[in-house]
């Protein structure tokens, strides 16, 4: 477990490759001209944009196999896609190459009411499937805030979160089952409609969040629970960032365990609520926690939320605002989910997606601000305040490229090393990608990079397979 | 991922490898002598008992490596063993070698109430840490019917599940951090105090249910919940395995979600409760349903019962009886911990550990004792419905052990190859070990364990780290 892979020198892809790629897949699934190509060069990450040579859209899993098949024996980069949304650049076909886009496999399966598992296909929509979950009374709660766009395929690879995993946890905790493809065209189906499985390493579990460097997840078996009847969500104000932050922990502390518990300073919340035009009141406050909590019974759900509130007002919360009725209340949720969008409207900027342990989380919004503070540069800090996944969007604002250019590692590099100091780590949910591996060193020791890699070489001996990501060069 | 890894030539326990062993932990701490070396031969899978070389009982992470680092220098097998309470024989020494016990790792490092984790050492036994939990009003889950003697460092290795995975999950759902030693002694520390961690591979995800073959676990970062102030239980008699069996997943199409439900046939409760001399009311019936639910309401949880009694009738169930107090409610559970033991007691057996998609179970029960029927051979059924988790007890009684020896291997391939062909797999929550190994290609397809292969080598080359283990020869 030591020494690199040699930098495999990878193939073109040729007309010969495209030709045996069309024979795989059809030649209507097989594009090539540059201007239908471009929007698959890519992804929700910052502006960056690298150009595939051939994109493919197969249909079956036998033909993504084919196509691995066809990578394999020339040697050619295959950069899996799914629902373009992700933050880190895993979607960016960085060595051109293929992109393999997985977005006609988009079925939903089946909804097991009996076993309560769902089987998808990785192109499916995460909030369709929340959608079609719901009209049968159950419940898949990982939901990013691009759940409207996002698939489940990719939040597989990346292991999403959201809001909801407070409560319920990421995608790995409601992956059953995978199929997958591995860089040599051979196909693994660990797990199923199982709910426990210790037949062997947990394949399924490994591939959780290898952000398509391992294998190409084609089909996938998801655990669902009843759907809570009763939710309901509260707004709470806060003179500072700090004292916003430090309430987090008085919440558990009192016993409680909302199903979200969202942190959101003043221009996090100002920029959203003007991009979508829909007002929040305390939107004037420093800082806002956006609580929720969820059950089977009214009265139950009534009650946490308003011992959730004497907390907060205890921490120092100035008001806890209750959103009228269930309109009100999505309109939140809307406001919440927009911010990175509205963020990047705003300024160009660079997203750090730190996690440290939730009772770290004053410390790290106090760092974050010296930081870039003394760097003369703005941040706006906002996350799931509930697993210490705090978002922090250093922005350029009016500040001249050179100097943005120049003072913007050294402050990423500063909030990393905070965030590692803490206790914590440099992605809480969007991944390394490509625009963080460079960073890998400062939270992982060599000898966990080193395994990391070994993992790597074991499932993809020629590298084609997303290169150049996660791990650092 | 393809061809298997030539058989390492091991080294010995030779008197240079003892030495350099209580150079590494102290020389109180080498156990050689035949007599003491015996406990360490055995587990608790079936009379199986293998000779130990040496056996070494390190305090420290840092003695952990400086064993892994003799016994790389000089390729000695070494088999990490904890509770030593395992049923798939992970723990047996079959290479001779060196059994590194944990068990004077024993300490509760922290239980951090701000954060919601828990931070144990792996000897830690695991009742005694959801003791602590409880006296601060919190809760860890995972409760394997030896949870008395178990400890932390043997639920990880073997991803340990027990009756109140139903509603909470396995070990794996809990694990948020762990330190491991590799088998050449390079440590690694991935995760930590953090919901959430998408940095890099989950290497802690991979190294639970590994059964100590890629790494020697010697630190624990656990996720806590709330502890649920109500839990409530009940016992439903059937008239026949299926119609119990069945039962189950009516209970789950009724919207309830209860936090056990287990399955228990005539002879297996008849068994504890004659081993512990507490009677169990409608033990006459053919099979019995345990169910649970939990909460933190009163009346909700009250509710829960009932409703789920009146599924129960419809399905079947001859009576609905509900112990009377928290003293007769903990009865029933000592009776269904014991259960194992108490078989074991009964009979010469072979413990298999199937498990289905929840609505399978009818269609498995009913093919368990068609098998064994057909063989003349007995079987007792009971487990984790909640699951689709079977362990389906294979008892020799008065047979002759020529007959015994005979019919045994075919009568285990059959009950597996039924397993699959229902959707599951040959292992829920016992792992594969030394007993099931042979077994593993029926579960699962070539292409899947040449990859576990890979993962393994990758970890191990020198395949010193609890060899002849979970992948078949």
């Amino acid at each position: 477990v030591a020494e690199e892979t040699p930098r495999s020198s990878f193939g073109k892809a040729t007309p010969a490759v495209v030709e045996a790629l069309r024979a795989a897949c059809g030649p209507a699934h097989v594009i090539t001209s540059a201007e239908e190509r471009r929007p698959y060069g890519k992804d929700e990450t910052e502006d960056l944009w690298f150009d595939p040579e051939v994109v493919v859209r197969p249909r079956t899993t036998a033909e993504v196999s084919a196509v691995m098949r066809v990578a394999t024996e020339h040697r050619v980069p295959v950069t899996p896609r799914a629902g373009g949304t992700g933050l880190s650049g895993g979607a960016l076909p960085v060595r051109g190459g293929i992109v393999l886009s997985i977005d006609r496999m988009n079925a939903i399966l089946e909804i097991d009411r009996e076993n309560l598992v769902a089987v998808v296909e990785p192109g499916v929509v995460t909030q369709k499937l929340q959608e079609a979950c719901e009209a049968v009374g159950l419940y898949y709660p990982p939901d990013p805030a691009s759940r409207g766009s996002c698939t489940l395929g990719g939040n597989v690879a990346e292991n999403a979160g959201g809001p909801h995993a407070a409560k319920y946890g990421v995608t790995k905790d409601f992956v059953l089952g995978l199929e997958a493809v591995l860089p040599d065209g051979g196909v693994v189906r660990p797990g199923g409609k199982l709910l426990k499985n210790r037949t062997g390493y947990s394949l399924a579990q490994l591939l959780v969040g290898s952000e398509g460097t391992l294998a190409i997840v084609t089909k996938i078996w998801l655990k669902l629970i009843p759907l809570p009847r009763v939710r309901r969500c509260m707004l709470v104000p806060f003179p500072s960032l700090e004292s916003a932050a430090a309430g987090v922990s008085r919440i558990y502390r009192a016993g409680l365990y909302p199903s979200a518990l969202e942190f959101m300073e003043r221009n996090a919340i100002r920029f959203a609520s003007e991009h979508l035009r829909i007002p929040v009141p305390g939107g004037d406050a420093e800082a806002l926690l956006l609580l929720e909590f969820d059950g089977n019974r009214e009265d139950a759900v009534e009650a946490d939320l308003e011992r959730a509130g004497e907390v907060c007002l205890e921490a120092g919360g100035i008001d806890c605002l209750l959103p009228d009725g269930p309109t009100k209340q999505e309109d939140l949720w809307k406001v919440r989910r927009a911010i990175g969008e509205a963020v990047k409207k705003t300024s160009v900027y660079k997203e750090e997606d730190t996690v440290v342990p939730r009772a770290a989380l004053p410390a790290l919004v106090r760092g974050v601000k010296e930081i870039c503070g003394k760097a003369g540069i703005s941040v706006v800090c906002y996350g799931h305040a509930g697993d210490g996944n705090l978002h922090c969007n250093v922005l350029r604002m009016d500040m001249d490229e050179k100097a943005w250019n120049e003072r913007l590692p050294g402050v990423v590099e500063e909030i990393f090393r905070l965030t590692v100091s803490l206790g914590g780590m440099i992605s809480g949910e969007h991944g390394i990608g490509w625009s963080q591996r460079r960073y890998l060193p400062l939270a992982l020791p060599p000898e966990e990079i080193a395994a990391m890699r070994a993992i790597k070489r074991a499932f993809d001996p020629l590298g084609i397979l997303n290169p150049d990501k996660m791990l650092p060069e």
